[in-house]
This record gives structure tokens, C-alpha cells and sequence, in this order.
């Protein structure tokens, strides 16, 4: 399966993959999705907001145990985040099946679409529209960096975009979901585990800092007369990392934008959006009031105007107490020691349909913690027993 | 002559001026250059590298007595920077007229091309390929950001790029030039003067540094296992200020470009401009040799790669001492005490000529400073105080 798949939205150049949603990429990578589908004789499905659903056995049924990820990327991603959990997905039901394993309750494998949102600035576009977590009028008003809709831009991929908005009769068929994917950090590698079962998504935010000074020359202003909002930005970034790591939380200052920005011109604007996550809502807030606190107390000094606006929010994400309970139990029982449960700092489609229907996560182990960037890796070992967990876990499930 | 050149490139939202080489608003400053020099009988010639030159008198003569400045903009910038010295040296021609000045020397008013760089960031083009400062091969190779090539552009607008190269000739013709230009500091506001000489232009350059990290994902990697750039870059900015402070120079991060720029993405590339200016060599050495050396002290702290390029550099333009002695005479007996004699941190054609030609600058009040900016701003009484000490500079140099 990943020879097929490899080759698709990977750039010559960096060696990372750019599969943004509803472009040619990402048609290929649909159409690898219907050919493994297809070929395992599963019934092919694209619901109203584009994902895409392999049926074995009956979808009215209920109770259905669905697995999958998502195919999409960030600019430059890794070949594993997303694909492992839709390959693993394949190959666990082909596992199940050189076992001769009975299923009692309809399975299917899913590819959300756009959950990375690098095209259109929102995460999960696909599971937030099922669950009814985005509303249709906004999902009209998201443009990518050229100005396109999301309808223009489904349209032109051949898709109905009069067709969006929320599923509840889909999910309302699903007993469970399972989502496996890579894991984003070091925490598998650090015990020596190579598969986890997820406890939470921690609490996660975005907010724009914009200092606000005035544009005058670089070489012709004397420093005494500046009111250069770049000061303050650098002394915000470095307030940050300080507040996250006085808290054990996260933060990072990664995406900026300068006015005039021109070498021999003090700016004029410098916007700087900070990401921030926490263990817990009480962490994120000190980080972030920390940060906010600081970065008026430098702006107040160097006559920069701020203002601070929180663009996204997502509150933590505990999974369900008792689908992780049963995962822990099927997988606990034929390994020596606990599998380990872990809580991660990355938003993912389970997080968005755990709001809806019971679901859990499977982590692999990630050697390095590299994620979004060409060098993300897993060991071919450890996606092994990856499929192998995901496989018991749906016998588990789905064969009762 | 303000009325008809104010509207021209001017942006609507900014109210800047957004004057770039070869494009339409350029087009029509030109046309308000040679619609100003043919309503007084003055003789419209267009140089081989594009710079305008209205003639009164014989240009074949020699020892040409030269004014004017530039009429294109930075992103932006305000009214003054350049066109003030272009309408200062019509008024001071209506001025010698009106005085009843008889002319023993040819006279001539210049529009120099490209002073600001600002389309394809290279500085004073015009000039600089008339005093073979620029080579033509280099020339050719200029890029706007839209990967548009001078010669290409040059066309676009209807000149012919295959004539431009040195000018020796025209240079060899000129006795002296004199550019007017308002203030780009706070000097003449600080000692209470409307006009002052300028005695050197401060040696400045322009470094890149590119801090390299790894690119991760913003959520899940542990700040121990991060390489960070933008940490580094927040220190070296701050360095750079400190340096500056230090050492009585200027120095500015104005310009910055981050690879892959996400929110959710720690950044694999930071790449920041320093420009950094002094009043003499060794200050500017001291300021650059401090700031790198911080930023490779932090930059080894954090595993970030550094490195750093020296993208320009303009030694020290010390004016002609006989010229501006001669201008001091000039002026200071009409006036009460000594015109000031002031440096400056900004470039101007006049110091590309200076190599060339004998040259001298003059420099109109700015109350306060702003330069590069829509805010630029000269009062009424300060500008006609410049054109009165510009007609007495041209009136003692070109009538003797």
C-alpha cells in the first residue's frame, strides 16, 4: 500500500508532502483510498461533507466500529502523519481476516478530509462539518491564500459543496472510532513502548499579538525616537518560552508578519501569533496571561501599541473513560507490562467526534518526536505492532 | 507644481506613496519632470541609464551646476524624500529668474531613477550605473519580487535597456552638484534650524542572518527537544539595540522571512536583515562584530546553525570639504550665525557622485524625523527657506 501512496503531493525539492484539500494531490490520494477499498471488496462511500467511508457489512446496522485517519498534509509534512492510521486501518482488516475473525457489527475505514487545514487556515474541516461543530454559513466564508472558497474549491474538485453541513444520522450509526496515528512527541520512546493508548488532548490555543509602532528610517532615526515594534515582539517570544517552561506547558511564537518589512525601514506592524497548550485549562491560562502580562509591560515601555486576540480555542479532550478501559484491557492482556496511557498536545478528528460518539486513540511510537517535517519517522517494527494493536483492538470490538 | 505631483502613486488606504521604478506612477512623475522643465523653455533630455535632465544654457559647455534629487518612493513613503529637492530646484530657478540672476555657467535640474531600490532592492541604480558603480551585467540581473528583470522592465516602459553603462562623459561635464533633501533625523529640529549642510554620509550596510533549526510540531515537542530559531533571533534583535546603544550607532531587524511560517509549526528557517549605520567605520565595526557575536553565543546555546552574509555596504562619503566650505560662505553671510553642518545615516545619489564629481548636500528641517513613512512631513516656512538657500547656493556657484 505505501508504495502506491508514497509518491503522491511529495515535493521534489524538500522531500515533504504538500496534499492540501480538494487539489490534485489530494484527488490522488482519494482515489488510492477507493482502489484499497475496492480491491478488499468494501463498499465505497463519500458522505455529504467529503470524507470518505469503506463499508464491511451493513452501515444501517448500528453499532458500527469504524477506524482511519486522514490523508492530507501540512506544507512539507511527513509521510506518517494521517496516512499510517488510514494504511494501518487496511492492513488490520487484512489481519482480521488471515485470522478468520467473525465480525458481529459493521466496520468501516474512514479519510476524513482537510483535517491538517493548511489550505484553509481550519483544522478538521471534515469532522467538525459531520459533528456539526462548524457551522455551513462558515465553512462558506473559509478562502485559502488565493482568495478561494472552500465551495469553489470542492466545486472544482467535482464535489457538490451545496451538499455540507451536519451528519448526526452518520454518527448516530457508529459504536466506536479509533483513530491511529503517529506519535507527535517523545513520550512512547522515552518508556520504550512501542504503541499507547491516548488519555486526553490537551487544551489548545492561537492568539495574534499585534504590536503596533511607527515606521520611520533605519538609518535616520535616532534610538532614542523609535518606537520599534520589533523590540517588543522578540522580548514577547522570549517571555514565552519562559512562561512555558515555568508551567511545563507548551508555547511557541512560529508564524509572523511584518509592515513595510523592508530592510532599512523600522517596522510599522509586527504580528505574531502564539500557540500555546497545557496540560490542563488552569496551565494554559497562567502561560498565556503570563505572556499577555509581559509582552503590555514591554510594549508600555517602548510606546507600542497591543493588541491581543485569541483566534481559536479547542478545551481539553478526555477520552472516554470506558472505550479506553476496554482498549487498555484487549491490548494489556497479551502484553507483559500495562500499555501505556499518554495525553498529547495535537488536535486530531478524534478529538472533534469525542463530542459526539465514544473514541479513543492509538499512538505510535515516534523515535525522534519529529512531526510536520520531512524527517518524521516511524520504525517499520513498531507500525507493525501498530496494525497488530489496531487489529486486536477491532476484534475486540467488533466480534463480541 | 505640488498639486499636480501629490495624487500621483499615492495609495488610498495608506495615503503613501508607492512610487516604483518603471511602473505607471513613476510614468507619470516623469511627465510632470518634463512638463515642469518644457513650461520653463528648459532643454528635456533623458540619460542612457533612464535619469531626467532639464538644461538651461549648454551642456557641452562644462562646468555644469547640477540640483534635483529623486521622485520615486520606498513602500509607503511620504511626500518629501526626493521630490522635495526636485520642486526645491524649479522654485530656486524661478527664484534666480525672478532675482534677475545672470547664468555664466549651464545649469541643470536632475531626476535621478531608482534612488529608493524599493522594486528591486538595489539602491540609487540610476546614479550608480551613470558613475559605473553598478555593472551592467549586474544590472541585468535585477529582480523585482515578481521575477521581472530591470532590462524587462525598462522595456515594459518603453526605454531601451541595451544602452545603459557608465557615463563618464556627463559626469565630465558637471562642476559641482548639489541635491536638496529634507531631513531624515531630528538634528536641525534638536538645534533650531530650518536648513544645514550635510559634512558625510555614515557608512552602512546590510547583514543577513539565517538561523537554522528544525522544523516540529508546535503541540507535541517537549521544549528540551526543541531547536528553536525564533528564540535566537528574539536575542540577537535585542543584542543588536544593545550594541547600538552602546556604541552611540543605529541598528535595525526591520525585515524578516520564517520558513514554514505556521502557527502550529516551530520554525526550520529564521532569516533576519540587520541594517546597521555609524558615524564612523570603526563604531559600525564594533556594533556588527558585537551582534554576531552575541547571536552565535546564543545560536550554540540553543543548536541553532548560523550563518551570516553581508548583503551591501557603503564606506564612509565624506562631502568635498572645499564644496561645503564654500556653501558655508554662501549661506552663513546672509544668516545670523553658521549654518549647522550635520552627517546623516541615510544614502542619496549625491553620495554615490560624490566618488565622481564634487558634490554637496542640503538639508531641509523634518520637526519630527518620521522619514520612510506617509507621516514625512516638512513645514511650508522651512520648505521656502530651503529654496531661498538653494537659489542663493546656485546663484554664488553658477554666476561668477
Amino acid at each position: 500500500m505505501w508504495r502506491d501512496l508514497a509518491p503522491i503531493g511529495r515535493d521534489a525539492g524538500s522531500r515533504g508532502y504538500r496534499r492540501y484539500a480538494w487539489t490534485g494531490a489530494d484527488a490522488d490520494c482519494r482515489a488510492w483510498f477507493r482502489a484499497q477499498a475496492e480491491s478488499r471488496g468494501l463498499t465505497h462511500e463519500l458522505d455529504r461533507n467529503g470524507n470518505q467511508w469503506a463499508w464491511l457489512g451493513d452501515p444501517a446496522a448500528g453499532d458500527a466500529v469504524v477506524t482511519g485517519s486522514h490523508l492530507d498534509s501540512v506544507p512539507d509534512g511527513g509521510a506518517f502523519d494521517g496516512p499510517l492510521g488510514v494504511v494501518s486501518a487496511f492492513a488490520a482488516l487484512d489481519e482480521l481476516r488471515a485470522r478468520g475473525a467473525r465480525l458481529t457489527n459493521p466496520l468501516a475505514i474512514v479519510n476524513f478530509g482537510d483535517e491538517e487545514g493548511a489550505r484553509f487556515g481550519l483544522a478538521c474541516v471534515g469532522s467538525r462539518l459531520t459533528a456539526g461543530q462548524l457551522t455551513i454559513e462558515a465553512a462558506h466564508k473559509l478562502r485559502d491564500g488565493d482568495g478561494v472558497t472552500l465551495p469553489q474549491a470542492m466545486e472544482a474538485a467535482g464535489y457538490d459543496p451545496s451538499a455540507i453541513g451536519p451528519d448526526p444520522e452518520r454518527l448516530a450509526r457508529i459504536g466506536a472510532f479509533v483513530e491511529l496515528h503517529v506519535e507527535q512527541g517523545r513520550a512512547l520512546d522515552l518508556t520504550g513502548d512501542p504503541v499507547g493508548i491516548a488519555s486526553a488532548i490537551w487544551p489548545h490555543g492561537r492568539w495574534r499579538f499585534d504590536f503596533r509602532g511607527e515606521a520611520n528610517h533605519a538609518g535616520t532615526t535616532r534610538l532614542a525616537d523609535r518606537r520599534d515594534p520589533m523590540l517588543t515582539y522578540a522580548e514577547t517570544v522570549l517571555a514565552a518560552r519562559r512562561e512555558a517552561e515555568l508551567a511545563g506547558a507548551v508555547a511557541t511564537f512560529g508564524k509572523i508578519s511584518v509592515e513595510p518589512n523592508g530592510v532599512n525601514a523600522i517596522p510599522s506592524l509586527v504580528r505574531g501569533w502564539l500557540d500555546s497548550r497545557a496540560a490542563d485549562q488552569a496551565t494554559l491560562d497562567t502561560v498565556v496571561t503570563g505572556v499577555e502580562k509581559a509582552a503590555r509591560e514591554y510594549a508600555e515601555r517602548h510606546g507600542i501599541d497591543l493588541d491581543v486576540v485569541r483566534e481559536s480555542f479547542t478545551p481539553v479532550v478526555e477520552f472516554e473513560d470506558a472505550l479506553r478501559d476496554e482498549l487498555g484491557a484487549i491490548l494489556g492482556g497479551a502484553a507483559e507490562r500495562p500499555v501505556p496511557v499518554l495525553g498529547t498536545g495535537a488536535g486530531h478528528d478524534a478529538g472533534i467526534l469525542s463530542a459526539s460518539i465514544p473514541t479513543a486513540m492509538l499512538f505510535v511510537r515516534n523515535p525522534t518526536g519529529v512531526s510536520h517535517s520531512p524527517a518524521e519517522y516511524a520504525a517499520e517494527d513498531d507500525c507493525l505492532a501498530g496494525v497488530a494493536a489496531l487489529a486486536d483492538v477491532l476484534e475486540g470490538l467488533a466480534c463480541r
